[in-house]
């Protein structure tokens, strides 16, 4: 079977890529920006994207093909950054969310990866969500955007502690992409 | 001459309305929701919302109208809550944006307002800005959002301290809409 995944990001479509080896699914990349709305909820803003791309490029209409957005939803916050995870990273960055912190008790947060997924003239939704807390200072160098403040329940390292290949077993990314490969 | 102003904020209407009086316009609310889509522009942000609701709404193509998105921009964050003021002021609030500023020496903020204005095929922006800065503590309980927290230059008072009346003659919207009325 044969999937395109629409994506700017090259190494999101390269972990796609292999994990889709798995399921004997080869994923394709389209290399291309789309407008997301603004609205609280990722599987709203992913099934828009959807629509919006399939009135753009109206080849897509034959093909299988999805797209994903994520976020870090922090409880103490309200849910902030949520959608805008990757806006907040740029402007108040980890410090920011620390500083948010500060005197927090509440430490729950989870990230949540949402794919919609488009086949056959209809779109469906697929999320993966990992559950941790945000700690109180920066821990670790890889990875990127939030990784250092979050750690996932059942774990001492934080995401960005973590070899490509443990965070992968803990990835709301993965979690998602996997519950698609596994409906197909 | 007559105006359509696509709002769902009724109170953004009236006071449009208003001041159109001044300048003997008429301007008619259209009270519609529409989606924005996540930019850090906020000129970005309203053109792509005129384009789409024409899209939408093809009768709109025949008449003259506007919408309006504002946002805080402060300094010292980079800009941020900018475009996502809204969201920002409902989950952190004004004690987030406190927190954030806590030790920082740079207060500098500013409030603007920027309209998209259709008429005959075209989109024009126009904007308004009123500097300020991010005061240490609330004062106030007038306006709404981060109104108790930003005192414009060359006042005593925050938002939330002033008259409605007094608030307008600083205001980025009053200013934004100024600037259009005397294009016009």
């Amino acid at each position: 079977m044969e999937l395109y995944f629409i994506t700017h990001n090259e190494s999101k479509f390269l972990e796609a890529e292999e994990i889709g080896k798995e399921y004997s699914v080869s994923i394709n990349w389209v290399n291309q920006e789309y407008e997301e709305i603004q609205n609280n909820k990722l599987e709203t803003i992913a099934l828009k994207s959807c629509k919006r791309i399939l009135q753009k490029e109206p080849s897509l209409n034959n093909k299988n093909f999805f797209l994903e957005d994520a976020g870090l939803f922090i409880e103490a916050l309200d849910g902030f950054p949520g959608p805008y995870s990757s806006y907040v990273f740029k402007t108040i960055g980890n410090e920011g969310i620390l500083k948010l912190m500060e005197e927090e008790k509440n430490r729950r947060a989870f990230f949540k990866s949402v794919i919609a997924y488009y086949s056959n003239n209809e779109t469906k939704i697929h999320t993966g969500k990992t559950e941790g807390e945000i700690i109180h200072n920066m821990r670790g160098e890889k990875g990127f955007g939030f990784d250092p403040i979050f750690q996932p329940t059942n774990s001492n390292a934080t995401f960005a502690e973590m070899s490509l290949e443990t965070k992968n077993l803990y990835s709301h990314r993965q979690k998602s992409l996997r519950e698609l490969l596994t409906s197909l």
